[in-house]
């Protein structure tokens, strides 16, 4: 962490304030190694599926979240001290005191209040614990204004679009849409660093499938790859996702392609597969929406760390929204073939309606001529006024009608993704020491094509003519795209070093060659090896080595 | 708007739950064209130069907004209806109603109403007129929390974390940060579709300089570039950069750096020059920390509007925050060889220093042989008392020191970029009618760069084998990282007419010859010519055409 601060991956966001715990700001570094792995995310989640992407307000109206559950069910139980005045999250202060893992209801914490007498860390008593809403509250607009607030996540302004979203792709199931960005978390007192932020990066994916076919067309690409699921009675397993599907151990093919595409993108960004894992939620522990849920949990410091959550939703959000909006969420799907259908259809009496409802007895028997029959009692709407007919008023007939398909509402499954944690975890698993030229060296392994700064640019002294030729190669490396940086101050050992500790993975050096052939070395920063080459092949084979693993070998002779 | 909205552009936001003035979701296409143009200013202004990019809370502690000025300076007067309770902007009422330009102080609107009578257009009276301030704020924490605001801007992010950037940079200017994201204005009552957002997107930089060199090294590249520049006189030139710089009308070189960099960004994703200008702000239209300031203008439907800001924002925000933090935001900057400097110093005479002060006579003469003798009376705090001291208690002495260099606080030359009426202006001047086959055509002229569908995969005929083959190459383009779509529905005719809507550039047909020689044809937008390429070379030549503006001719002959 020391580190990250110092060399600019991560700073407090405020500092010269004071800070504000949950907030942090991604500093140069931090912040491109962010944009890396989102653009890597889209190309895995969007570009390479048939996923659409959009994005939608941070700041939500009050209705989309009374609809989601999250203006009554997003809360924490807070207390509060009566004579210092701070506020703690309830359940993880009575887990810090008291060693207690306890239900974070008001009456759960309030047993364990009064069993141990807690106190405050001032001495203070507590008053009664109160729900917070962690959902940040804002009005918009002027005057009275309307309630607002800010999204918890963004997956809420998927689901509101739907009904559009569907017509983007034609009422053809499956399809996928995703949301990267922010989202909000009013954490009653955060502490953990990085792990816990009020303010936090989102990259979610809503795919939706019919109820019926939780399949995917691609499952056969990964379905031999094997990974470490931990289930739901806490065993844990090695095997493949073809053999988890069949077990039952994962709910459906997709949930189980995901997972799998999951992990290969957080393979791919430079998480360690043995410090990584899927673990299932408990029955008591999902989310009342979901049938299934696994986590993927990244092994930190801070121990197992959930970093992505892939749920079964089920219908739950479409029907909430389609409950509250009134407008319907439900896609219509042919059958392949017209399928005939019986049904009971009944046809009016009008010597019977007649007599007893006079001038309203042909719209009633209008009515009932659009009934569909399935009990003994019938009842119609005419002008607004609902009215029970019994058997006297028509017989029943059966009929045959063809169907051209059904409206179902889609079940949608969820990755959802921490991009904070993430890119922390890429941090984490990359951090290595090793020995060079007999001294210690710390280096940030990242994979290329995530490393912040991609190319440093050095001259081998400090002066003219080195400098200005290193500070043209800057500039042409600049106009190419490549994220560069120059250094042109101490040894070049240290120099080296210095990017070592950020990840960048190859350094050039302008040294009296260079004046000579127009050649330049470059250095691998994990081998530390180097070779030579023309400056004019420069940005070719950066671009190479950069999109690939392919070693400096290939593209010299190593002189070191 | 129209076919945006019903194409999958831009939807307005919580549509289901009757929408929300100032709010809108950028649909499918929308999001790509967005963020493609975000990448492109990212590879203009942050990768191609000595610019660093960050990421800072949405969410600001109230402390930042004071010291920026924002609490109490970025207001709108607003007027109430007694009657219906309906809120306006006052300014914008006044204009609309009685056609006037009023100033929007409280005074002037209250004058303008009492003269004309205003009244609402319910016919009900107006209260008295009234500040609004237009960041939406929020609490953050439990309890009584902390009053917190949605960021205005997002350069106030980068001022506050100014000494860590400087560090990063290691204080040697000049240098720029950058930040794009998410920023924040609560207007009274937004109309204007996507022009006037309460939740908009913005790229700044801001590109810190010494005072008194506001220079900017790479000028020579673009200072014989040609523009249109709208002078705070309302006077049009024509003229190059180097000439507006000469005569003055452009205030610095910084500025005009930034401008003729803004203009070729803006050419660069397919503006028209011809409907873009610079414009200068009146010596009253600027804000008051600003020096001069320019206003790119792109000419729309809605008449000319500001989609940049380019400003001399000066020492404004740093002092500010240095004021209120604390916090030294000054930088040293090394004089190229040290100077002497002549200085006065004082040569305590203990002789009487001694029997006034007694005991802390030691202490009062070690602070006076620091002091620079500037006026006839010294000053000197010795344990945190002030003591005032005659000459009687010293000598002067003239010295020569060595001085290697001064403090100085940066100014920051700011352009500002609106991305949403940016995007909005490419759709704009991107859209064109033409004859295609006797047919009129509408087609969106947009550069392959930009295009949120790059390729689209269409089988000839809407049946197997030729859709499976094209699904195929859709799943080969979508995992060679390409915005890829299919479609089978309609004429082949039809289908190309829909793309061009949309901008797509290139369209890939699935006709009879593929099946014989794995070939399939490629069509260009703008030319509806093809030419025929071997599936093996698609990505190579798709990427080529993408990424460049060479002839589809080049990869084949044309047969149509």
């Amino acid at each position: 962490m020391e580190m990250l601060i110092r060399r600019g991956f991560l700073w407090q966001s405020f500092e010269i304030y004071g800070g504000m715990a949950g907030f942090i700001d991604y500093a140069p570094l931090g912040n491109n190694l962010r944009r890396k792995i989102e653009n890597i995310w889209r190309e895995f989640f969007v570009i390479g599926e048939r996923v659409a992407e959009i994005d939608t307000p941070l700041i939500g109206v009050e209705e989309v979240f009374i609809a989601s559950g999250h203006a009554t069910s997003f809360v924490d139980t807070a207390i509060e001290c009566q004579k210092c005045g701070r506020v703690y999250r309830a359940d993880h202060y009575v887990k810090e005191k008291l060693n207690l893992e306890v239900d974070a209801s008001i009456d759960a914490i309030k047993e364990v209040m009064e069993v141990y007498e807690l106190k405050c860390e001032c001495g203070g008593n507590f008053g009664e614990p109160f729900p917070m809403n962690l959902m940040f509250s804002t009005k918009i607009g002027a005057g009275k204004g309307k309630l607002g607030y800010l999204r918890p996540e963004t997956a809420q302004g998927i689901f509101v679009a739907f009904r559009r979203l569907s017509n983007y792709f034609r009422d053809k199931l499956p399809f996928g849409v995703a949301q990267i960005g922010r989202a909000f978390r009013n954490e009653i007192s955060p502490r953990q660093g990085v792990i816990r932020l009020r303010e936090f990066n989102q990259a979610e994916l809503e795919f939706f499938v019919h109820p019926a076919e939780k399949k995917h067309p691609k499952f056969v690409e990964l379905e031999k790859d094997t990974l470490t699921l931990v289930d739901k009675f806490d065993k844990t397993h090695r095997i493949t996702l073809k053999e988890a599907v069949e077990k039952g151990i994962i709910a459906n093919e997709v949930l189980a392609y995901f997972i799998g595409k999951t992990r290969r993108f957080l393979l791919s960004i430079g998480i360690n597969d043995d410090k990584l894992r899927f673990r299932q939620h408990k029955d008591d522990e999902k989310a009342h929406y979901a049938t299934d849920c696994w986590d993927a949990e990244a092994l930190m410091s801070y121990g197992w760390i959930e970093i992505v959550g892939i749920a079964d939703r089920t219908n739950y959000d479409l029907s909430r929204h389609a409950n509250f909006s009134k407008v319907d969420m439900s896609v219509f799907i042919p059958y392949s073939a017209p399928v005939v259908v019986k049904k009971k259809k009944a046809i009016p009496k009008m010597s019977a309606l007649g007599p007893v409802f006079k001038a309203k007895a042909k719209k009633i028997a209008e009515a009932l001529e659009k009934v569909e029959v399935n009990s003994d009692e019938i009842e119609v709407e005419v002008d607004g006024e609902k009215i029970k007919l019994g058997k006297e008023f028509y017989t029943i007939q059966e009929v045959e009608e063809e169907v051209s398909g059904e409206r179902i509402v889609p079940h949608v499954i969820e990755p959802s993704f921490g991009l904070d944690r993430i890119t922390y975890t890429v941090l984490e698993h990359s951090f290595d020491k090793d020995i060079v030229e007999g001294e210690e060296r710390k280096v940030l392994r990242l994979k290329r094509k995530v490393a912040p700064i991609e190319v440093a640019v050095l001259p081998l002294l400090s002066r003219e003519p080195f400098t200005i030729k290193a500070l043209e190669i800057v500039d042409l490396l600049r106009k190419s795209g490549f994220y560069t940086d120059y250094d042109d101050s101490g040894s070049i050992g240290r120099r080296y070093r210095r990017f070592d500790e950020i990840g960048t993975p190859f350094c050039i050096t302008v040294d009296h060659q260079t004046f000579e052939d127009e050649t330049v070395t470059i250095r691998d920063r994990d081998t530390t090896k180097q070779v030579r080459v023309k400056i004019s092949e420069l940005e070719r084979v950066l671009k190479d080595l950069i999109r690939s693993d392919r070693s400096i070998e290939e593209f010299g002779e190593i002189f070191r």
